[in-house]
């Protein structure tokens, strides 16, 4: 297929081309990257949603739902799931078939003309997956969604980073989630715009939910009873960076109890995405977001455009050097300063 | 303190010196490089130990507990865990004081000369942490450790790529951690030598046990009764790749039950390491290991170096080109090959 016809295709708002279009770039096709050279005027009007939380809390359910209730409102929905898959040989295939299993029971959404989902797999080595992501949601951008959510599974900074081409973050969690530090450490805490109390169905709903808002020092009562307990310090100074980042952002985070399969506390959610976005848009800080988002990913992207000049060059046999160090006849350091002398100015 | 100063002193057996290095590697001061650059040839002797799972499953109390088993051997044991801590400033203090309650129960670990513990904040944007934590695990290395254990929390790319430092891999898992597919997504199950089933009191770790015997193709009987599941698909794909990595390295991975607080387990686990370090020896995997390793690390620090460079260039002005990227004036991927042009030879 050719880039004329697929940048046409997009633009005419044909779902096949998009998904061409985004096969090109997971799978790095110089294609790709024409084609978003040539949309790349038509972006930045999608809101763009992350989603993320550990496996199990009900991610894929609560995407569904928000999708329904945004096409409810009028509004077009593109879905990106980033799919860990197998660090080994990907699991894209196995990716697509377990999220399709996922949205199933929203049958409807399948033939939904409003509607476009994909699966990314997180591969292996995983070099530019933020930037990646962030080309796939460029190109539901160019093509007109009004909203892209993405969706990505579990904790950790890949995961940190990969929420980060989000206008909204959403943490979403589950009442039983283990102690409160395990969550803690996970470090994703930090990241919400929106918190999502899940399967609030279930028993401790409401302490979560107290916690999460100790933590935002949104419940002064709580933290009280925080302040007395052997978590104390942890809760002091995370609290403080949350309470820094509100002070920054201006932001207050919502907290929203959902049972997603029941559709409870869905359209609450609805309300408090596109309510942070009016945020964002009056006070100025969604440029400042974007911004930070986009010197991310042309960071990654100039990264692995040197590892594969890096490949090509004849001037450096990496791997020779690479056995020179395994053999202890050079330290990796010192290899990395003779490659770096010649390849640069 | 001088670089002389410490190495000399990490070559006589001085923590303290020990100690500084790796908090000058960890916050990229030159003196790190320089330190790490005249102990490389006492390197390449430790066993290095990875072991990773979700948080919760008491990775912690394995790692306190295999240490207190290979001090009994006679061994002496480095460790350094990973602290996911706080996307935005970091989190090493409080990891640190987590960490340490962790290990507080054995405190006569504290005061054994034999025993070295570090945490290490993934921090912010974590660029070379791979690379960070393989410099720890070399200064503990040209230390004389024995053995060096990496503990990482939870899963996920980061988690798959700090684990790559190891020659030998443990991924933890306990009985209750949901359904199995959701451990599956999270990508972790493949970088297994040696699986450990923790809680093992908990109900349902004979299934787990299975589960994974299963996946290793090592139970006719289970893979009988998954492939009748629902999940037979899923099931066959996973087992098909980690069945390769079988086939290339020739380790058929054991599953080991533990209930670490208690120390059961721990001898089997502590021989099943020893076994695999002796097989890697053996079989020549061991170099082929460590090469690997060295390719992906010294591909972290060349990015970082570049990254360095980018910023202290005067012929690249990388934020006024975010600006106007940020403005939909220019596409990320046409901005990127500009600044390239100016800096690659």
């Amino acid at each position: 297929m050719e880039v004329d016809e697929i940048v046409e295709g997009i633009l005419s708002g044909n779902k096949r081309y998009l998904a061409r279009a985004i096969t090109y770039v997971e799978n790095e096709f110089p294609e790709g990257k024409e084609i978003l050279k040539r949309v790349y005027g038509r972006t930045g009007k999608a809101h763009v949603v992350g989603i993320t939380g550990f496996p199990g809390v009900g991610k894929s359910t609560i995407v569904s739902k928000l999708t329904q209730e945004f096409r409810r409102r009028g509004k077009t929905v593109g879905i990106v799931a980033i799919d860990p898959g197998s660090p080994f040989t990907g699991g894209a295939l196995l990716g697509d078939r377990l999220r399709m299993d996922g949205l199933d029971t929203n049958r409807d959404l399948w033939i939904d003309p409003g509607v476009f989902f994909r699966s990314m797999s997180s591969r292996g080595r995983a070099g530019g997956l933020a930037a990646k992501t962030g080309d796939a949601v460029r190109l539901m951008d160019a093509f007109g969604f009004d909203v892209v959510l993405v969706e990505t599974v579990g904790a950790g900074q890949s995961e940190v980073d990969i929420i980060e081409v989000a206008d909204t973050s959403i943490v979403a969690l589950m009442p039983e989630m283990g102690d409160d530090i395990q969550i803690n450490k996970a470090g994703i805490l930090e990241i919400g715009d929106i918190y999502v109390v899940n399967k609030a169905d279930l028993g401790g709903a409401e302490k979560t939910e107290r916690w999460i808002k100790a933590m935002l020092m949104m419940d002064e009562e709580a933290v009280e009873i925080l302040t007395k307990t052997t978590h104390a310090q942890e809760y002091e100074v995370q609290s403080g960076k949350i309470f820094d980042k509100i002070a920054r952002s201006g932001w207050k985070p919502p907290v929203i109890k959902t049972i997603a399969d029941k559709g409870e506390g869905i359209p609450e959610l609805a309300d408090a995405i596109e309510e942070h976005f009016k945020y964002l848009k009056e006070s100025g800080m969604l440029i400042e977001t974007r911004k930070k988002r986009l010197t991310r990913e042309m960071t990654e992207i100039l990264v692995n455009e040197i590892k594969k000049y890096l490949r090509s060059n004849r001037a450096v046999d990496f791997d020779k050097i690479v056995e020179k160090v395994t053999s202890n006849n050079l330290d990796p350091h010192t290899a990395v300063e003779k490659i770096l002398k010649s390849i640069l100015k």
